[in-house]
């Protein structure tokens, strides 16, 4: 008998999902350069020539059977310990090898931290707005989802709610920074006023809550800002990270949890994760994908044309007198909608061609996302049928 | 703080990951040359060329951004469409797309599997000998791992023994043929009889009871018999594949659970797939992996030399007395020790730099595997070790 759970999932479409596929229908008829197609967050600039060039040269010169052999349980240790040097180097952080697991991209490394560090019936706290796929990420390792709500002015953190939501059930706090869907950057003061809550709270219930940082748009800041690092701020802290974005490989699946060296028993974590692998059935990611990105770990694909265009549009909802958060990074932008319902905002949008995805499944109604992961010369185009939209639909 | 149930996991090393550190640090004392390392199923021959080829000129003529984008929930359409053509082509089935979904190796094929047709606290029925692993991957995924005994003359099926245990609780049975360790190879016989009585007992129970079919063996069958597909036998089938071992890739994690149109709901499983990725944290193999696969669908590596070592060794087995049965496929071979406990067996074979495998994780205690996936030259040279360790310990 198929197992009811999931066939009952099969209801709750995403809402970005069905979007896309009305993008991609609507390009069908009319041409898909004519659709302003806000929906996906599919990186829009090539990997660097360089891991192109890494892929193939190891598929030259490297014995097949070394090259497409088993990973060891905990991934392969050369990896391991570039991804900590690389680290090391950037962040100022003592990570070994033994601290670093490699994943099938951060959904997997979440899935291997959730599991780390709570159990079932456990609460994960997060923060509005956030990444819908959080939840059947939680509550596929039994664990509850508590949301605290937005602090809508700048997307930092409303600590009173947030403190009002911890108890003593809280494993971990889940965050992203820079965010999506907001593009909010937490900065060092938003960063130490967290870890103090943390370390606060977890002397009161007497153990350890752990920060799980999910940071697959590390590298997308904007304005020449610096990097906060949340483990540097945070003992107790598994980062998450992807490669997804910072060198546009998303389809490859390539991801690490780096474990804090100074976090409870953080020798134990990295074998747990390999230990978590085997109930999960992802047992290490490609080991061609490991070794590429070994040598790809301090550079990007060219991220500059995501800063380009959260610029011009930035500029343009403002003109349009949108309330919005100019955001510190990612290729996102979450402006306050110009009607109450979110949904309806956006489904009145559709009209125009223009595919925005309202915020209601980011846990902030009201709002509605724009992902600018698309070219500057489309960017530009759209703002004639966002006029238009906006002119008509809210004289 | 941290999971205990995965910390207490770290104590229960696996027997064959304990055996293989030991030949590689024996190794660094004689030569690994000289230690008859018998332990791992890691595949000895590499890749077809062809493969590599195809991983070449993707990574030389794809654009970038297409080639490393993004899978659809489901895995790619047309490696999908493209296994599925494969499988209708050599085994006679109707499989379309929408039967297929791409998997990181096996062990991710059976993780959905499982979740698609059992829900926690359900039973999953296997046959000694078995994989060890299928313990936590039925155990990852709420169920528990209920093994029928050995029929140790042929390593077929006790189907007295296997009815005593089916009952109500049991979602599906778990084989795998050809079998991982005894190297048997499930005749159309046992196929028929395991077909009836699972109908026979779905009836009973008035609901259907899956058959999972674990087939990472299925293209290393010797004396040049046919494969039996075991989906050809029971509608109710989701077969899991995987190419770590035809085309000589375990690295790279790549594989499928194809899901028979007869069964049951056939067309939810697959979009189910999808929804238990999600919780389980591994969104599809890698994409440049699976589309290389697709082009090689119907080759294998040079397997060979797995037949020529399996004639050699059981040759020599049969010679210096040992309870054997021929394997008719895989590269193990699963003979019975010289002494009731396998474990001290095995132990003493190290002085001869032998490295066996007792059968006790297995489910099968008495008997020792042998993976001859090594240089034929050093089954020869082994053979030297083997008679002073037999005639020394058991004259």
């Amino acid at each position: 008998m198929i197992a009811e759970q999931y066939k009952a999932m099969l209801q709750g479409k995403s809402v970005i999902r069905q979007l896309a596929e009305w993008s991609t229908a609507r390009g069908a008829e009319i041409g898909y350069e004519n659709v302003f197609d806000y929906s996906l967050g599919n990186p829009s600039v090539p990997c660097p020539a360089h891991f192109t060039e890494v892929c193939r040269r190891l598929l030259a010169e490297q014995e097949p059977v070394a090259l497409h052999g088993y990973s060891p349980t905990l991934t392969l240790p050369a990896v391991r310990a570039a991804v900590a040097d690389s680290l090391n180097r950037r962040f100022g952080m003592h990570y070994t090898k033994d601290h670093l697991f490699m994943t099938s991209g951060a959904a997997g490394a979440l899935a291997h931290a959730l599991r780390c560090v709570a159990v079932p019936g456990q609460k994960i706290l997060t923060f509005a707005p956030f990444f819908p796929e959080y939840k059947p990420y939680v509550e596929g390792a039994g664990l509850t989802l508590s949301v605290v709500p937005p602090r809508c002015e700048d997307f930092q953190i409303d600590f009173a709610a947030a403190e009002s939501l911890l108890d003593e059930t809280t494993a971990a706090v889940l965050i992203n920074t820079p965010n999506n869907p907001s593009g909010a950057a937490y900065s060092a003061d938003t960063l130490e006023r967290l870890a103090a809550l943390l370390r606060r709270k977890s002397a009161e219930y007497g153990h350890h809550i752990f920060l799980i940082s999910d940071e697959p748009y590390r590298e997308i800041v904007f304005g020449g800002a610096a990097i906060q690092y949340p483990a540097r701020f945070y003992e107790d802290t598994l980062t998450c990270y992807s490669f997804s974005k910072s060198l546009s490989l998303p389809g490859e699946r390539i991801g690490y949890v780096a474990v804090n060296p100074a976090c409870e028993d953080a020798e134990f974590i990295v074998p747990m994760c390999g230990q978590i692998s085997r109930g999960t059935g992802h047992n290490c990611p490609a080991s061609l994908i490991q070794l590429a990105v070994a040598e790809c770990l301090d550079e990007t694909s060219d991220l500059s044309v995501y800063e380009t265009n959260m610029e011009l549009i930035y500029a343009e909802l403002k003109r349009l007198g949108f309330t919005v958060v100019k955001p510190g990074g990612t290729f996102y932008i979450f402006p306050k909608a110009l009607e109450e319902n979110a949904a309806a905002f956006c489904e009145k949008a559709k009209k125009y061609d223009l595919a925005l995805v309202p915020g209601d499944s980011f846990g902030c109604p009201g709002y509605f996302r724009m992902a600018y992961c698309i070219d500057t010369d489309k960017v530009r185009r759209s703002f004639a049928a966002l006029r238009a939209f906006v002119a008509a639909e809210y004289p």
